[in-house]
């Protein structure tokens, strides 16, 4: 069994962003020479993610502000039956960014691929995505393929 | 080690629905031959899942109501703080599936199972499903199996 | 090609809580000596998760109240275009657990965790996390390891 890894690492210039990071990927297997197996590219922060999805600029739009009405950045008052609560307790600490914790978890850490004949067994509309909800400093994903 | 590679084919009639997809799944395992593993199941599709829960069918209704108020597909106005946004953003091109893109990020596009003994390793209740939510034409799932 | 399997038992004594379980998969991992492959860590419970997120206090908080927000715990009248729906039909059969379902469906079901040089591969502040959402009984999680 052969194994691979690598560290891809990005700087969103701004808090949140989507950066399409098939490329690098494809660029990683090719340089595992691994054909068949599985590949694992996972965020190794808490506060982004790695999706697959389509790359379509109205889509990318709709998971920014859809993201922002269920987990929004700002802190929210929630009204519990015998109580009210703030979120984002975890902003309590002096971070702001409790919100890019709950984003992040809709969006997922990781994803799993199949290898097949050296290539990603993609569907024709399958990219995978850098997620960011936490930006403008470096953070990195992890790409780790097991094979033969 | 060994690999193995299907691909599941659907055509729910609706525009969406969930298939238990364990039983094929399991012929997977079967004709594979491999006792100790790792299993992926994943949709091909951007707009359809694969997930694991329980095979009732007041969760099925429950999933289909509440996927249905947290990504309705009905094109949504959302207020933000300065403006007011137009869910789905996806839906300018021509797509009516802008929500269905949503509703399969919150149910997940994949999962990962162990093998063991020549069986998916399971709790008493998990079972594999196929859910669509933009249906009504031919689509697929993956089954990728690597081990001995 | 190795493989490793282990079951983790959990009670925890309310409804909802959330156990980091980072020491005792690092355990799993050490027992088996795999030192390059792929670990899969997931509930064997339909009404629980296993995810990897920060281990603060106020963030462990923001989860209960945003999941309690995003499906409570006590059944809801949803009201649809043409029609007035009760969550949760799955309680109908007897349960009460009917959000669990859900809660889980947000958190997920497992986590694949890279394994480089003998160790889980991750970023500073990742830890993995047992998340129940209808306890007070006996629940597992699975343990699986493969590579070399």
């Amino acid at each position: 069994m052969k194994s691979y890894r690598k560290e891809l690492w990005f700087e969103v210039p701004a808090r949140r962003g989507f950066v399409n990071i098939t490329p690098q990927v494809n660029d990683c297997l090719k340089e595992s020479g691994i054909m068949e197996g599985l590949l694992l590219c996972n965020s190794m922060h808490i506060t982004s993610s790695v999706f697959i999805n389509d790359d379509e600029r109205g889509l990318l739009l709709d998971f920014e502000y859809w993201l922002e009405k269920l987990a929004p950045h700002s802190p929210v008052t929630l009204y519990q039956p015998h109580e009210t609560v703030m979120l984002y307790q975890h902003n309590a600490t002096g971070e702001d960014n409790g919100d890019a914790h709950l984003k992040r978890t809709i969006m997922g850490r990781e994803v799993v691929v199949a290898v097949t004949a050296g290539r990603l067994d993609f569907g024709p509309w399958e990219q995978i995505f850098y997620g960011e909800f936490d930006g403008r400093r470096r953070k990195r994903a992890l790409v780790k393929i097991i094979g033969d």
